[in-house]
């Protein structure tokens, strides 16, 4: 079994299906580009276990509490991890994460959105450990996002030919 | 003719002049920067034929619909592919479109912004075609954007040495 | 002496202390991520020369002025230095800027971001000079930010093996 895979089924964890798209909806871009040795993750969403959205979607600060957020990013995770296994065959070809930008659907007055991408961070260093997992990170405070999204991230990571 | 130039023509589109900087406004800074393989695109807004600011301007979903601002982002598209130009001599230098952060001047509830930012997707894929115009992107919404602009774009491509 | 501390000696410009992180505040990420040839930095606010945060904080247009913003966004540039600089071992390592992303915290209707961020950019090409300082930059603004900083930046260097 890849290394990744084992390390995510002794962690419990699984991954969701594809995300299904809300109707209506094209988007006309991969959610993983891969150009030579770099893989560019397109901005993901919270994804329940089926691809749907997972909620509560809104904006933290107010609908949406800090625990409920910091919970969304950690499953956007999982979800970008099964776009990139996707776009890559296995997780194992990760030789390093690169940078993370987590943006947060912020009410007037919030500003723990370090609080709420730690949910993504924590889960990036529980699974591919604190060399492959180290990323360059920003967490800020955004005015609106795709579908009432209350956390959207985009992400980038070092991949072997 | 180079090949980009000639799908250009092809699709009966034209690229503006230079931005015209209104006054008093000084940019430190290169519309493109070159650093190796490596072209990384400055935030752009959107230009008229003769390089000033095309409006509206505003928050869309308050001052700006979303076809207004999609086709801002189209015309954005335009005034970043002719600073390429300007910077690397010839487009067909560019072999991969890499990354694309859209982003757009939000009103209080708006949530489109993927529409918005298609605008500019499907002309890179228009001119570049699927494998070369492929990128990974967010289009996120944005509390306030400089001169008001309604949309900005930055970018990255990679290119032939 | 090291090129670029000698530069900085002239200028009579000093390095703060590392950051004084606020109570119960954890960041699990470093404040440069290096990968090969690549130095990723970190989402930076403005720091006094002891590492704890500069004020003002708040919304640039409201509480924070601009003039006292572009300090602020200095202030930032010597705090990321000195992040590089503990990263890197020596800032002469660096061979080329590559990328900006400045993030002011906007009050409704502020529509200055780039002369905030100018206070950066002048620095960086100040103490690096036209050549190694040039950066591809986009200015924009953000609904909060962590701690109600009034900037924060994230950025990308090239650095020497």
């Amino acid at each position: 079994m890849p290394k990744i895979d084992a390390r995510l089924k002794e962690l419990g964890l699984m991954l969701p299906a594809k995300m299904q798209m809300p109707a209506g909806v094209v988007l006309p871009f991969p959610w993983v580009n891969v150009r030579g040795r770099r893989a560019i993750i397109s901005g993901h969403g919270p994804l329940e276990a089926d691809g749907s959205i997972a909620g509560p979607c809104g904006k933290v600060g107010a609908e949406v509490s800090v625990e409920e957020a910091k919970a969304l990013a950690r499953k956007l995770g999982l979800a970008m991890f099964a776009s990139l296994k996707t776009e890559l065959g296995s997780l194992d070809r990760i030789t390093g994460w690169v940078k993370v930008l987590g943006m947060v659907n912020s009410a007037p007055g919030f500003n723990r959105q370090p609080e709420v991408i730690n949910g993504f961070s924590e889960l990036v260093l529980e699974v591919f450990g604190p060399e492959v997992g180290r990323h360059a990170r920003s967490a800020v405070g955004l005015a609106a996002l795709p579908f009432d999204l209350a956390v959207e991230i985009e992400a980038e990571v070092e991949i072997s030919e």
